[in-house]
């Protein structure tokens, strides 16, 4: 990290309340004046200004030149804007096959992308392939290496963000393992370890669709089931780390039984695997899912039935944490969603039937994450973890 | 009201967003000093004294007198407090079969409280019990009665606070039902209608046991089965006025139709009426649930069996909840719980046997809730509707 990006890092890291919420609102709303500023945040003009200035001092934040008619530069209908390049950001999601990797800038727009194969599924190999694709983006950002700020690495599961320790991943098979202490000492960055959903939440919430919105949820399908909740503006982390487990709600006839152990889970039926083996089962036959979609398309009365069962169980799903938190919109995203047509009709009927009132008037949007915009989440949260 | 009553209603009213959350805080935590005011909301300790000196101005805050050694009675050390008796505010809970007041003061702290039976369900008598209840209020409140600064009004289902109206209430069989614009011309005061859980949620945020707990649920077990929740250090109300419908998840078998309609809702098994059906269908006769309770107890097994059945509901609702929203507290209330020893046992195996990792450390507590404190609840939010 350069002499300009240490300043920069310990100037975020060091802000006030007002201070950080100064600067997260010109991150996410730039171009924005100190007026909207100071009607976004509550705060006075004043403390508005203040709380600008050292953010410009310090090249994080571009605020008009004074020209001559108009010599203050710090009038308050003058838009300010943040300065992308400030920073640069690592962002990597840990997949169970593969680890991709992007740098952005501040703003999360990506730069350059790398990612590794995962041959094996231990934390040893997890954190060999990161290096390699960390080793791989400095390669390529070049002179702009100097900037990174940090990195922020997304994995599915039980993750504890303050002690940088995955708690549970069943789909990694990790339990307690102090994964972000051993890598921050392997890389010599910080490292912001994050569940992957919240990652993508926090990325969807500054930077994406939810921007503007105080209630969302992304529920993720595919390989795994999961949601982020984004409640009254905040990201709802739970008190212990845990939250959004979609997947793991008891929703499924209890003779179904979870990867986790758990009987009745939503993943027991919905996921990936799920469809595979129920399908495969009812073939006699190893059934993948590139099959399954294929047999479902060409009117496959069985496959027809596997994908249907996993769209109504998500629906009911949806319309779950729907009853209970009230969102305005629920964005689906994850693998799963390439054959979203597969889904949605019996999806949307399934929420239709449990949604309680006027719950039901939340909007459900699909939306087609790639592979890029789940590390780019993790460099959002990583973004985020500077400025809180 | 009184030109007192007026002036603070207004203070608070039209305070900016530093001065209501100053104005919170002392509310909330009385006797504080400004220091620490200035921690909880991350305002200056200029902004803080700023905002306190209208409240005290005004009779709302109690500031300690200056003393002849130390002049400055705006020491930033020195504990300002609330004025409970600043203000009265009346609540009011609408049971399905009675219509409970209390006039409270700023604190809550009950002054007197009334009832009056409810004949019939349509809104007008409702209207009437609420209007002869206020009287009753008012004329045991004697002088006080200029102090009131308005009415919460609470009741049961999918209320919209900001225009006053119950949009379905499955117990009173109302739907669109403009019950607080109503109320508000009958009474002649304000009136902020409130859904009952969400109203007891507040009470117990701003004046319970939620207080400093920055994430909570109520659940209420009853003849209907609610939750309120507060996430990240608010209530959440759902972007449509739903949320907390943890009576209307689809967890139950779908051939258990709930009253409002829906296919395997957790009332459809676990409410009051839903085990009086249950036992009386098992015994071939009409068992209420003092009966159903006393059968329990002495050991019948059909008996028993309706409450397991309810119970493990309830606990698998609460891992759905935890699951979803990762609190660090489940309070369960609700007339339900004057018999929680026959829940106890099977709830919380239920509750271990769904929770997802770390979310299970969620304490449970059980916590009688009077009608009383239902009645408060309403009060608080009326509170609360005046300082946001
Ligand atoms: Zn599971
Ligand atoms: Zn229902």
């Amino acid at each position: 990290m350069d002499h300009d990006t240490a300043a920069r890092t310990t100037l975020i890291r060091t802000a006030s309340e007002a201070g950080s919420r100064v600067f997260a609102t010109i991150l996410t709303r730039s171009p924005i004046s100190r007026i909207d500023i100071a009607r976004q945040t509550g705060l006075s003009q004043a403390a508005v200004t203040k709380a600008v200035s050292p953010l410009v001092a310090a090249g994080l934040v571009d605020a008009p030149p004074a020209t001559q008619r108009d010599g203050n530069p710090g009038r308050p209908a003058a838009p300010v804007s943040i300065v992308p390049d400030a920073m640069v950001m690592l962002g990597v999601k840990v997949n169970v096959d593969e680890v991709i990797g992007v740098a952005t800038d501040l703003a999360t727009n990506v730069l350059v992308s790398e990612s590794r194969p995962l041959a094996a599924h231990d934390p040893g190999a997890a954190t060999d392939a990161i290096a390699a694709v960390v080793s791989a983006l400095e390669e390529a950002l070049g002179d702009k290496t100097d900037a990174i700020a940090g990195i922020g690495v997304s994995v599915s599961g039980d993750v504890d963000t303050s002690s940088g320790v995955v708690r549970e991943s069943a789909i990694m098979g990790w339990s307690d393992e102090p994964f972000g202490a051993d890598l921050q000492e392997r890389l010599g960055r910080p490292v912001t370890l994050e569940n992957d959903v919240h990652a993508l939440t926090v990325g969807e919430h500054w930077f994406g669709v939810g921007l503007g919105t105080e209630s969302f949820a992304i529920v993720t399908i595919g390989r795994g089931i999961g949601s982020g909740l984004h409640l009254n503006g905040q990201v709802v982390t739970g008190a212990y780390g845990v939250s959004g487990e979609i997947g793991h709600l008891p929703l499924a006839d209890p003779s179904r039984i979870c990867p986790c152990g758990r009987r009745g889970c939503v993943e027991a039926v919905a996921s990936t695997p799920a469809i595979e083996a129920s399908l495969s089962a009812a073939l006699g036959r190893d059934v993948g899912i590139d099959e399954a979609v294929q047999l479902a398309h060409a009117g496959d009365a069985a496959a027809d039935a596997a994908f249907r069962e996993a769209a109504a169980l998500v629906g009911t799903a949806i319309a779950t944490l729907v009853n209970l938190t009230g969102p305005e919109l629920v964005i689906i995203g994850g693998e799963g969603v390439a054959d979203f047509d597969l889904y949605d009709a019996t999806l949307r009927d399934a929420f239709a039937a449990h949604a309680f009132g006027a719950a039901a008037r939340c909007r459900i949007v699909v939306r087609p994450h790639t592979f890029q915009d789940w590390a780019r989440g993790a460099a959002a949260a990583a973004i985020q973890s500077l400025v809180r």
